[in-house]
């Protein structure tokens, strides 16, 4: 018997190498949780994300679990939440913690995610909130975007979308909205990903097409061309990590 | 003759030494723009900021102005405005420049000032806005607090909330309006000074009296009292720098 837990998870992203732990680099999301909770249960703990955040993306609302010594049922997940928040580092911090059933798997059950990419189309970005955002420093015809996220929306092969050339499983995914938002008096432009999963880099790769189309090298009409190629090289850039946060992770009801 | 510039300014002051010039120390918003702006036009340019935050205070709106050589006039303020923000630290940054009327002067010309001090009184800081806000990491009772914050509105002399032991001039102050304000679902608490103008330290002074109200070790019918004593000792705590941001400064038409 042990004590499984889901925590809810806020951090800044810009000085980790990503979410997962990487041989002997603990710099990372998952590195930084286990070293934590290992100091707190007296073992090794293993912590499972809803998915891998690249290096320097952000997250709002990271969803993840690992189990812990019987023992720890008793203290509670009040304790480990501020137990976590005492020794986490300030970019990192834990929102909710909760007892989680016990066959619960923060990627295996996740059903929908939001993530958010922030693009400052002016010269200059804010000073208070820069590094959530991409710095394009051009503007962006929203229009043209808004209609090329139009026919990207809906349960595609995002294959031309897929940051990992050697993906085996299936490249379809449903994304249930892209919203393209110009920040009212304001040269923010904020795009939003609504889906029940993203592949490899697929968001990133999604947002450097948009501003593509939005920056007029790209035609918002050709979105099905890219789509059908099933080509990484049919689709545009890789929009840099530090515009990007997971914002939430939805789960269905067991 | 010459070109005078006025600049409206934000910056995130976490890494500064504040606004003011040091001696050989060129770590503070003035040493900064002094810097680059000397490199622009070939010659040392005097900056006056509408007032010297501290060192660690932000500022969503600082105004300073500084004369350039005669023949920057032809290339105007958005040149400047663009040379500053290509050489200016990413944490620094120009909102907007304009000519500005030979008699106009940032200080002494400022009719109204508006402060923000925000107190994370969860046990922890918002991850992508904790270099904005004090984390006190216990409970206010705002009602208390805002019955505080009416007694100190108003014209007083102020003399209890000067960090300047040596203050020869007036110490009397108009503050119009001082608000309490618990964020809807969360655990911060804003606090908003509005004034003709501020002492040395004085919004510090404030927020640390009234965060003592807003703790019960202080009553808050005390206040009067408080501005009567006309000493330091009086008042409480002075609040960190970190949560302490100014927001605009107004100027009269002339």
């Amino acid at each position: 018997m042990s004590y499984h837990c889901k925590i809810i998870l806020q951090y800044e992203g810009t000085r980790y190498d990503g979410w997962q732990k990487q041989g002997n680099t603990s710099n990372t999301i998952q590195g930084k949780l286990e070293q934590v909770l290992e100091r707190m249960a007296g073992e090794p703990v293993e912590v499972r994300g809803s998915g891998r955040t690249d290096a320097g993306v952000h997250a709002a609302g990271q969803v993840a679990d690992f189990w812990l010594p019987e023992l720890w049922r008793e203290k509670g997940a009040g304790f480990v939440k501020d137990y976590l928040n005492r020794y986490l580092p300030e970019d990192m911090a834990v929102l909710e913690a909760s007892e989680a059933p016990e066959r619960f798997h923060s990627r295996l059950q996740a059903a929908r995610k939001l993530y958010l990419y922030r693009i400052e189309t002016g010269s200059r970005r804010d000073v208070f909130s820069r590094r959530l955002q991409y710095g394009l420093g051009r503007p962006l015809d929203t229009e043209a975007m808004a209609m090329a996220a139009e026919l990207l929306t809906g349960t595609h092969d995002f294959k031309s979308f897929c940051g990992n050339k050697r993906m085996k499983k299936s490249t379809v995914r449903t994304v249930y909205r892209i919203s393209v938002r110009q920040e009212p008096d304001s040269s923010l432009v904020t795009l939003e990903f609504e889906g029940n999963g993203f592949l490899q880099n697929m968001v990133r790769i999604m947002a450097g097409t948009l501003m593509e189309t939005g920056l007029g090298t790209r035609d918002w009409r050709s979105m099905p061309d890219i789509l059908a190629a099933g080509d990484r090289q049919a689709a545009g850039f890789m929009a840099p990590a530090e515009g990007l946060c997971l914002e939430w992770v939805l789960y269905d009801e067991p």
